[in-house]
């Protein structure tokens, strides 16, 4: 979401970059540089589409955001090396997750793409295993499981069924699809999750997460930089 | 799905085309002209990132798929004029569709983005108008309704009050985001799709699709050349 990428643009000082996106997308960039590394940051921008002015949530947006971006950056010099998924998400009090945890995925995958015919299932569940980062979850004192995706921020009882079966630790609406354009790429990632509500819990999702949404950005552009000054300059396997 | 399009690709004599998509998709492309119309279809390919082989069903390969050849098009010296969407889809009982109907989309809505914050719901559900083609649904002796989308073959009780509010007549996997990627580039669209199955029947959803998707398949085989041969040369308000 835009409000959350903002602190982080400005702490680095990135400058917005035009020649990311066509024009006929909603999608915004910021680029700059940290150290040796070029760092690029894409929000999914604002709806214009259905005339809501929200933020572009969900699947669709970020898999074509994430499939522009690699590709264009692709052209430049050099390929893109990492790319973090970073926003905030819901947590399974079952799988030990608190609201505020710092969450880092060790795979995605979706639990509303039910296909009951063989081998479509599993394409459904369109499991991806994200770049292991050890090394990272102890420089920030962060969690690790599995991400599960979907496009409603609520869940109902077969939803929970797939989350579980998922073996998620914490719930998105963007993991899965943005690993699969990033797979499209063959670009490593991960992503790093804050906790804004209880998926297992008793209150409604959307109450919990208004509630928390503050806090959870806060936590993320706390970890976000620490993130970016560990990785810079690193390989993929000291991460 | 790649069955489906081998039928047309060969009647109208269409070439593969490598241009269209980046290497890194596995989307197909085959182009060629119908009298004075150029002509692309386009298939979302087979899947190699879960390594299924299967189709690339569902929102984010469709999503992606058009918004690319859409855009590689609009370099060349005309913009398109008009996207069909072609495949299959459940129909509703309740609204009168039965198996081996031809229906023409009227709107597009997704029922399985539940977003319960305001102007988010909007979203989520994003309905979009398809391309009002009266004139040709008198030619093809075809059905009217709204298509509703979700990423799932089957379908809860959740999922029937979601479709039921879009008051939709057909069921599919890609419309909404196809309609989606089309309003982007403010692309005329609109869907023909043919009834596999009966969303609101008693059969499970998977084996009545199995059951009838050959005969399906050959009645969008015939539909889909008098669709073409009627629109081209026509304007739009002559549809």
């Amino acid at each position: 979401m835009e409000a959350e990428a903002a602190p982080l643009i400005n702490h680095l000082s990135l400058q917005p970059a035009t020649n990311i996106f066509p024009t006929t997308t909603p999608f915004l960039a910021y680029q700059g540089k940290h150290h040796s590394c070029n760092l690029t940051v894409i929000t999914n921008g604002k709806d214009e589409v259905h005339g809501t002015g929200v933020d572009n949530v969900g699947t669709t947006p970020a898999a074509l955001a994430t499939f522009l971006a690699l590709e264009r950056l692709h052209l430049d010099e050099t390929k893109t090396d990492l790319l973090i998924n970073a926003g905030t998400c819901g947590g399974f009090q079952a799988m030990g997750a608190a609201i505020g945890d710092v969450y880092l995925t060790t795979a995605v995958a979706n639990h509303d793409r039910r296909i009951p015919i063989p081998s479509f299932t599993e394409y459904g569940i369109g499991k991806i295993s994200s770049l292991q980062v050890d090394n990272l979850s102890k420089e920030l004192g962060a969690k690790k499981g599995i991400c599960t995706t979907g496009n409603s921020l609520d869940a109902h009882e077969l939803d929970h069924f797939h989350m579980n079966q998922n073996e998620a630790s914490v719930k998105d609406m963007e993991a899965a699809a943005i690993a699969w354009s990033c797979e499209l790429h063959k670009t490593p990632h991960f992503g790093l999750k804050v906790v804004t509500d209880i998926v297992d819990g008793d209150k409604p999702t959307q109450e919990e997460f208004m509630e928390n949404l503050g806090t959870a950005a806060k936590s993320l552009q706390e970890a976000l930089p620490i993130a970016i000054e560990f990785i810079c300059g690193k390989g993929h396997d000291e991460l």
